[in-house]
């Protein structure tokens, strides 16, 4: 595992930058301090946004294939004149009478299966999981938190605590079970849901044996920052069955796959045939605006609303509404899932090409477009991997083109375009990509 | 204590509504289900706001002497306009340049005494606590919090369980440490003191004696969910000193009084002559935005920010930062403290006049504009005094002022207009809260 928590980071003294960046980064680090880290050993500068184009001061273009917060595209004209107009009208709390509050839940609930007709507004990913593990704990009655080896779910004490990903530094709960992943594993597809299944099942034992209990297995379907490991689908059933069977509720943390991105489906976890308890929503609901949601069954959404109060001061404001309502319709209409599905395609076929004349390319994993690619040939030691993918990402940052690193030793490209992705962008990735293999392992 | 969590509420079948309002009424239920709660006993509806007006679908105007974080006024068409502009430009997250960041962080910071030197930004006032609390038990190495005894910080789980006023129903941490408030204890203004010193010295002992610590005391400088506690000025000095010499952090949740409300200072922590480790925005920061930040000492931040990544996607966006930039410019190029200050001056003054010739008032507090008046002759038995606030805030609902209840009892009738409040609308509301005195007290 890397000691390194943001490897794909400005290091001072590494690279020399213009006097204008290099005064601007000192006053920075002198105000916001060490918890602020800048992307790419050259860092980044934008004065200007439009759909999957970022401009710097000096007008030049940057292919944006790594935000996935304004899916529908950078400063969309619709979402931020709803967003606008909402704003000069009224922004009304949820303790008001609100039209829009209850037409916006009714549309977002009505894209879940049946099942789930709850919803309850956060303004963030880490808000939504936050209390997405105390209604799970509330309704299940266990302390238990079941994740992924390598999971992240967000800033909170009690998400930081169940996320290994955020390093050594951050205490683990001692109520959370980590299991590793079939992928990483080498573990192959026939076996995968087999392997998944024995390790929750091992976990929820030592959980019980220790008085704690199951209270939620949390993951992300898509298994994001473990490295994009969507395959085989479905082999997340047999865990979901053994965490319910044992009193706990299953998470689907949809942050990064939900609204859309894997283009089969509007949501992660339907790849897996499955329908969790509990549905955690942030990044792109608003395409920027601070909004997020826990979306879930009735039983334990009113169980929980019934006994502890939540008032959550922005969300649900009318503002944020308004701007995911907008999202919403535009998500369908402009048929993003369709484009998402088809664009993540043509840059898969793309990837598998280029691997058969790179060596570089060790693997190519994806749904929609979330893409994971795996650098350096087999056998390359974890630090070389690393070294590479590290190359190639700052290779094509310079070239104009953004993607970063994820995975437990963050030797995986992660690819991340905004959903409006057309294949004429794909073109321009995958140029880029091929002269930064050739440029970095020659 | 009240048993039930929101005194102020409908409750279905107690009021008869329009059929367009329970119909909508019980679609909210349907989706939004349990955790959320319509404020008054008739429920208000508005569709535009304007300054410190709201409108509802008849075009009926009701003056807002309770929310707190349009503190310029409702839909303030310059800070609409800062959104609205930036969000056409560029939304920028903080891994990349973005001088507009780093200018409010300095700007923000220089309203703060010089040891206070650093930020970081989160998205709601709870997102400022929870951070706030991991800070100070990594900068501490202790666990323990200490709270006032009616405190509310928030609803994520490391603050909600640590926020008394939740209720029985929510736990609260092992780690917690009440403290009772001289002024609801009937001490004296010259033991005010002492009596807060002596039962920090006693929770921080408490907690040394089991091993846990003194990490944080936590509070809000003005005690709002207490029921509006803001004198002696210094009172709470003499407990701060003492946590810091027991290891801790002071802790200043300036989610209510900050950004000016209590019109003598921008900070509610300056009234009582003390400069806090770590303090904690939110609520009127954007004005609506979702915005809220953690200012703090060098020493702790750093700690905690070279350790532990706080990465916060939404947080310190450019459209937030833009949004909070012509707040803070606003609030001194107006004047809204010195505007603060005299209208507060002056519905104090009216309040004290009203109180001579109805004995409904029992006592009133306030600091600029958060003012709590106490409700009842002394010597009513409780439930009979939560009983006459709540009539006094519905007739005046009914009246078309909004204000709402707080306190241990919700007998202390909150008000807490925007900071905008003219004398204009000072007397329209003291108007309006004679006649509900008359028709409830008699």
């Amino acid at each position: 595992m890397s000691t390194d928590l943001m490897p794909n980071r400005y290091r001072p003294g590494e690279t020399v930058l213009p006097a204008r960046e290099s005064q601007l980064i000192a006053r920075r680090d002198g105000v916001l301090g060490a918890s602020y880290r800048l992307q790419y050993r050259r860092p980044v500068h934008f004065v200007r946004g439009e759909g999957m184009w970022l401009y710097d001061p000096d007008g030049r273009a940057y292919l944006d294939f790594y935000n996935n917060v304004p899916s529908l595209g950078h400063c969309h004209p619709e979402v931020t004149a709803a967003m606008a107009e909402q704003a000069s009208q009224i922004s009304a709390n949820t303790r008001y009478l609100e039209p829009r509050l209850v037409d916006y839940a009714e549309r977002l609930v009505e894209t879940f299966p049946n099942e789930i007709d709850r919803v309850v507004f956060t303004c963030t990913g880490s808000e939504s999981n936050d209390l997405a593990l105390r209604v799970a704990r509330y309704a299940s009655g266990n302390e238990g938190v079941i994740v992924s080896s390598y999971a992240y779910h967000g800033t909170s004490a009690a998400v930081a605590e169940v996320s290994p990903n955020l390093g050594d530094a951050v205490k683990l709960s001692p109520n959370v079970r980590m299991i590793a992943l079939p992928g990483p594993e080498g573990v192959p597809d026939d076996q995968a849901a087999d392997f998944f299944e024995a390790q929750i099942r091992s976990a929820i034992q030592d959980l019980n044996r220790r008085g704690i209990g199951v209270a939620a297995l949390l993951i992300d379907s898509i298994f994001s920052s473990d490295g994009v490991w969507v395959d085989p689908p479905g082999f997340i059933a047999g865990g979901v069955a053994a965490v319910r069977e044992g009193g706990g509720l299953f998470i689907a943390d949809e942050v990064q796959p939900g609204f859309g991105r894997t283009g089969d489906h509007m949501w992660g976890f339907e790849r897996h045939g499955v329908v969790p308890d509990l549905v955690t929503l942030g990044k792109p609901m608003g395409n920027g605006y601070p909004i997020g949601a826990v979306v879930g069954r009735q039983g334990p959404m009113e169980l929980f609303g019934a006994i502890a109060r939540y008032s959550n001061t922005f969300a649900g404001n009318t503002v944020g509404i308004a701007t995911a309502d907008a999202v919403l319709t535009i998500l369908k209409r402009d048929r993003i899932l369709q484009n998402a599905l088809a664009t993540g395609q043509y840059l898969r076929a793309g990837l598998e090409q280029m691997a058969k004349q790179h060596d570089g390319i060790r693997a190519i994993r994806n749904a929609g477009l979330f893409l994971g690619v795996d650098m350096a040939r087999e056998g390359t030691p974890a630090a070389g991997r690393r070294g590479m993918a590290l190359d190639v990402v700052n290779a094509m940052r310079d070239d104009g083109v953004l993607i970063s690193t994820t995975g437990a030793n963050e030797d995986t490209l992660k690819v991340r375009p905004p959903l409006v992705c057309q294949t004429e962008h794909a073109d321009l990735f995958l140029a880029s990509l091929e002269r930064a293999l050739v440029k970095v392992a020659g």
